[in-house]
């Protein structure tokens, strides 16, 4: 797969316009925000975060989608401010801001996607939001400069923007992914989320999209952790333009789409752990062996998830034996005396128990900027490669850092 | 109720010997192994880890217990080795201490516990602990300068000693309840594990017993976290001599004693959560309106366990809104609506929104070494009181410290 990253050439999906500007809702008054939209409209499909205390957008969202019947015409996204713990005037909020993107662009409401992340429990000024909507219609663009101005928007401690894309030849036709995302674990003061916003002119249903979203999100957004907390505000989008002129129900077009998807997924969700703030190290843990992925996900979760195994980590410590007990503790009923641990080609522990490792190759090989570590679990023939990072003092500085 | 901490006088229950002695499995050259005995023998109930990677000295101690229908003479701990991930040879090396202690008591092994701290993975040395039983056995005392003796031998990291005792009247009778500890978190290199042993002279059947201790525990050493993780190696073990001549089936004992055991259970709890390394701040989480006290427990260690909850409480930050979400992210089906927050007695959150308080007042109360934080959840009449602490960077710099 032809898999782009944020600093090569991107494949640009068509029927598409971006746009962002600064309404003054990030303190820092960088850009804050930015509008997505499919003038001819586009099929879409959304997971949302499963966190019970769920932000206004997202509720809108999730009606306007419902309503509409899996069509979008617009995403209107704000950051700095996340509309989350507002109550029913955070709703209200939310509601108006679509209502002015909505009369902008003579669509209805329902056809409009609200968006928000920043701080938790403050009310999001809807005036600057709404001000800012003429200003963002007025400077919408297809081009690539446009998409990573909206890119650059949705930020908040990201200290990188981040871009993926692909594309899919079909027959003589050419199917383009775009997907941009924001988020750097929710580890900042309230500065939580991640939204993922995915671009792509393949003619599709919203239900054909929504499956093939719900399969590609799986083994990449639900299958990383910075520090294990869960947004108010995740939301991964996935638009479909049609413009390609390619339909998903077309011959052996479906896996092509699915693979591709799920690359754009996967080298998002790298970059978000890749920008874990205070992360010194992306760890690739290999669960082998489960009798399911969602088992996997179990026990990489509760290793990914362990601040003794993450502070070992950070101290580039080749500590087995935090690794297996978080294994243990994860609900699994794995049985210990089947358990193998590999740091790289070297293995540390067999069947439970200590295997013979040389301590100084291995602690060199944990003080690289990424490194693997397998868990075989002799269960069964299921796998997952989780993305997770270290725990370090830079973190606590950043989280405990009384800022209000 | 008289309860009595580590440095008050101790009730001291009728029917036991204690001694400790220097066996070199403690790098520190410390005091490492120690011997309880009830010479006439003891009805026993014990609580073991639910990790499944369960250390040997659990595995033997459970079978012990099954072989001997819940009577025990003694107990042997040793410090310094967890005796875990040691695979067959690590039952062999706990059969053989179990069987070197009693022969020199003269009791079939099944009526000895062994149990075992320390580093994961490395062999026990077998030959320090068997040669250091006779020491033990030459040493023991009834006095309490025995018992701090036992209680200071099984510490790892703990840097204190943990223990608490009190009496019940029935008629003119007494029964004394003493319990000792050790554990600060499972948060050194290795060095995990919270293990209990508590001792009455009430006259007691083991299935009694057990059941009191189930109970007792529920809302004690299962309503504490320091990081969350469950170590392969915790045991809480309760010992009845008897020769209080008081038995639990009297009239009116077993309420008695099950609120004497809770509070013994309770303090020795919270001295384990005050000693946890590099927390600044005990917080007390009481969780009401729960419609369980299971569901209260999961919602406190969601928030006890989230590293944005704790490292905004190592800086002394009023942010209720990560602790809004994680009651939201706990799985437990919340109404956000109904939540309320109290810091102390100011309230932060409002049905689920923000309620207008004064932040310099939240920031100084935050400052105090101890305080309260409320959940309502408005779902039930259910309760709890959960008991945690910061993560701080002097957490981060204990366990990334790179010591092998």
């Amino acid at each position: 797969m032809n898999l782009h990253g944020p600093d090569e050439a991107v494949f640009l999906p068509l029927g598409f316009l971006w746009s962002a500007t600064k309404a003054g809702i990030k303190a820092s008054g960088r850009t804050d925000v930015a509008l997505a939209e499919a003038p001819l409209g586009a099929s879409a499909a959304a997971v949302f975060t499963r966190n019970r205390v769920a932000a206004a957008p997202v509720e809108v969202g999730r009606a306007h989608l419902r309503k509409s019947k899996g069509r979008v015409r617009a995403v209107l996204v704000n950051a700095g401010n996340a509309n989350c713990a507002t109550g029913a005037q955070g709703l209200e909020v939310a509601e108006q801001s679509c209502a002015a993107l909505g009369a902008a662009l003579e669509a209805a409401p329902q056809f409009i996607i609200p968006s928000s992340t920043g701080i938790i429990g403050v009310p999001l000024p809807v005036e600057k939001l709404v001000a800012a909507v003429p200003v963002v219609v007025a400077g919408r663009g297809g081009d690539v400069d446009s998409l990573k101005a909206f890119a650059t928007a949705i930020m908040t401690t990201d200290t990188r923007m981040k871009l993926a894309s692909t594309e899919i030849a079909v027959g003589k036709k050419t199917v383009r992914i775009a997907g941009v995302c924001k988020g750097s674990g929710m580890i900042h003061p309230n500065m939580a989320t991640m939204l993922v916003y995915i671009f792509t002119d393949l003619d599709a249903e919203s239900k054909e999209l929504q499956a093939a979203l719900k399969v590609a999100v799986d083994t990449t957004f639900n299958a990383i952790s910075v520090d294990g907390d869960t947004s108010t505000n995740d939301t991964v989008l996935v638009m479909g333009s049609g413009l390609s002129k390619v339909k998903l129900s077309g011959s052996g077009v479906a896996k092509k789409f699915a693979e591709a998807l799920r690359g754009v997924c996967a080298s998002l969700a790298e970059q978000v752990v890749r920008d874990g703030e205070g992360a010194q190290h992306l760890v690739r843990l290999q669960i082998t062996g489960a009798k399911s992925v969602d088992e996997a996900r179990v026990i990489a979760r509760s290793i990914a998830n362990s601040p003794l195994v993450k502070t070992a980590w950070a101290g580039c410590d080749p500590n087995w034996g935090r690794i297996l007990s978080s294994v243990g503790k994860s609900g699994v009923a794995v049985d210990p005396g089947k358990i193998n641990i590999f740091f790289g080609a070297q293995q540390l522990c067999k069947k439970g128990t200590a295997h013979p490792f040389d301590e100084k190759q291995a602690h060199e090989y944990l003080k690289q900027p990424e490194y693997e570590i397998k868990v075989e679990l002799g269960r069964g023939k299921s796998s997952l490669e989780f993305l997770t990072c270290d725990l370090t003092v830079e973190y606590v500085h950043i989280n405990a850092d009384y800022s209000t």
